[in-house]
């Protein structure tokens, strides 16, 4: 069979997902909760269930939960969304990723984004017969060098992939990447496709810079976000998608055939528990607190921490104690550790390996002290 | 913005629903029953949730869950899939569909689908860069003419497919149209996609001639069913492909990149509840009684019913006693009768008007009642 993506083998979250369950590891390795999300939620998924609301949502989702949403992004980031034409509910923020760059980029066209990256964004710009361009994000900082951004862009460039807070380096846009961002694009027809599915993420007190925020940026931009990660329940497979109209009607075109709807009862259950704000507003401070505990136990690891401003993670570095390759590293310290992370080099297409390993905070307390306490073993 | 699909518009079953809503009707154009799932089911996902099952799944999907599946197709329809690299578990059967289409489907290609068809088939060959080439089927008896499938095969022609029961006819393929399908692409690369959503619906005795049933059709075919349709649940968003190893691979790279995973609390559901048989087996008498109320009622009616061997559909002709199009019809029951019904010129890209129209049994009794009362007021 010929393959239209033959470089591509299993996903690193699958393989070591899987060498870390024969091991036995404690897993620091998935940006996945493995604490319960609240009670209500799921007492509102039954709620719906039993309401008999389980058959095909509208296509472009649940009003009630368009609703909450389209409030939401006012009061927090002062850029209305029509809830008819710009607001679409999708069944996972990578459903929406892929109906966003489907529907907008065309054979031939070419898309920036930024490495490290997660995986999807370059393989799904390939499926469209279109061409990923990848921007290294610097290092040790992983902060956009603009310079390089404007001498990448040609007359094919259709798209920008933003993500912020970053997966997987855990840096976050500053109102001057905004501002950059603004000035590169303007008169031009370039669309932003930012990933801010940790938008409500973002520690230390500092606001998100999100493409919302930016009302010249907003217009040009098509913005994924995502209950899975705000909610504690990235199994449920909802997300969803703001953007102006135009660039809407061609992303809803592909989520129509792709997908039709979301999970009805979910909705449901969200657009209900959307009405207590503090669901998001008390999610930095949450997650904050975990990564401080991981930081401070791991204080007395022979890792060097890089800051994380925000998102599920932080990169630690090896290089002074080791010359491993940072997959070598992973690979060590599931089997003779008990812990597993993510090699960085994953997250780049040519590999590069700066010997740094990608944590996961997103876990209960217990875990985190046993995984940093397994992560100073190493030696 | 340039768009990928400038000919797409609204889908109908948004249009007809609107439609319906506004003026109160009695809804029998989607196939999304509109009775209660069994509460065991809804248990059962509850139960899942409360046990934290709310995180990502593998990306192929839940093992028992594909168990349960590998050993039904086995004891239904005698092929063996090979649980761990055959089997994937979708987020929907539009999603199944979407992504063995594109995973499979180079630009250039040809895809062969039958007319009327379900509206995604053609878009989503059209998205891949790829020509959709529509075959009709044979009026009134919704059949496929092989001589016509032979000779528009080219050297070109990467994919055939196939709908079987099939919506909007409620048609079902025979033994003979097997032989017929596998005399066709025999020494060919040609890859065959089955929608069989319906495989659980199949009326009067009979039973389902899907690809599975028959050895050498099943090497080349990817199958695709849902648990929406089986469960009455099409709001819960989760279905499921076979393929041989090969074939599975390329959908799997889309699905990864596109989905990730399906629900997570709603497989751990389907598992349990496939452990009783009686789900599926029960499903055909259960549809074959609202068909033959439906039959019954509209006896009294000016329309004359076309058979129905299989689906949740039935089609009427009014051809004798109205010169109206479809479309103008199925807007006058909606708004003159109070009746949702679906035209089926919409299930043609060229419009095609049979002056048939397409009603869904899958409602409960008392709906099915009212529904063909309202028919019977048409003059
Ligand atoms: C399917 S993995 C989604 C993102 C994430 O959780 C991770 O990067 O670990
Ligand atoms: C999203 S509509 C899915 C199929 C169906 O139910 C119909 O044809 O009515």
């Amino acid at each position: 069979t010929r393959s239209k993506l033959p470089d591509v083998g299993t996903t690193i979250f699958t393989v070591i997902g899987q060498l870390s369950a024969e091991h036995n590891a404690i897993n620091l390795s998935q940006g996945a909760p493995n604490f319960p999300c609240d009670p209500q939620l799921i007492a509102g998924v039954t709620r719906a269930m039993q309401a008999n609301h389980n058959q095909y949502a509208s296509m472009t989702g649940l009003r009630p939960l368009k609703e909450r949403i389209a409030q939401k992004i006012s009061e927090l980031y002062r850029t209305d969304y029509d809830v008819d034409s710009e607001i679409l509910i999708t069944a996972s923020a990578s459903e929406g990723l892929y109906s966003a760059i489907s529907g907008l980029v065309h054979p031939g066209d070419e898309v920036i984004y930024f490495e490290p990256s997660f995986d999807s964004y370059a393989p799904i710009v390939r499926l469209q017969g279109a061409t990923p361009v990848a921007i290294k994000l610097t290092v040790p900082d992983f902060a956009v060098n603009w310079d390089e951004v404007r001498a990448a862009i040609t007359p094919r460039t259709r798209m920008i992939i933003i993500n912020t807070p970053h997966n997987p380096s855990g840096q976050v846009f500053s109102s001057a990447d905004l501002e950059q961002l603004a000035a590169i694009t303007r008169h031009t027809d370039i669309v932003i496709l930012s990933d801010e599915v940790y938008e409500h993420v973002v520690f230390d007190g500092e606001p998100h810079h999100g493409m919302a925020t930016h009302p010249q940026l907003a217009e040009r931009s098509v913005i994924i976000s995502s209950f899975g990660k705000t909610y504690h329940v990235t199994g449920w497979r909802v997300g969803y998608c703001v953007a102006p109209a135009e660039l809407m009607d061609e992303i809803c075109k592909v989520h129509q055939f792709l997908m039709f709807s979301a999970d009805t009862p979910m909705q449901h259950a969200f657009a209900d528990y959307m009405g207590d704000p503090q669901g998001w507003l008390s999610l930095a401070a949450f997650y904050q607190r975990k990564r401080d505990l991981l930081q401070t136990m791991l204080a007395e690891s022979p890792f060097r921490l890089l800051p994380s401003a925000g998102s599920f993670f932080l990169l630690a570095d090896y290089s002074h104690f080791s010359d491993e390759s940072d997959s070598e590293m992973v690979k060590r310290l599931i089997i003779d550790c008990g812990v597993a992370t993510i090699p960085l080099s994953a997250f780049y297409t040519d590999g590069t390996d700066n010997k740094l390993i990608r944590l996961s905070f997103a876990k209960d307390e217990a875990t985190l002290r046993a995984g940093a306490q397994a992560l100073c073993r190493v030696k």
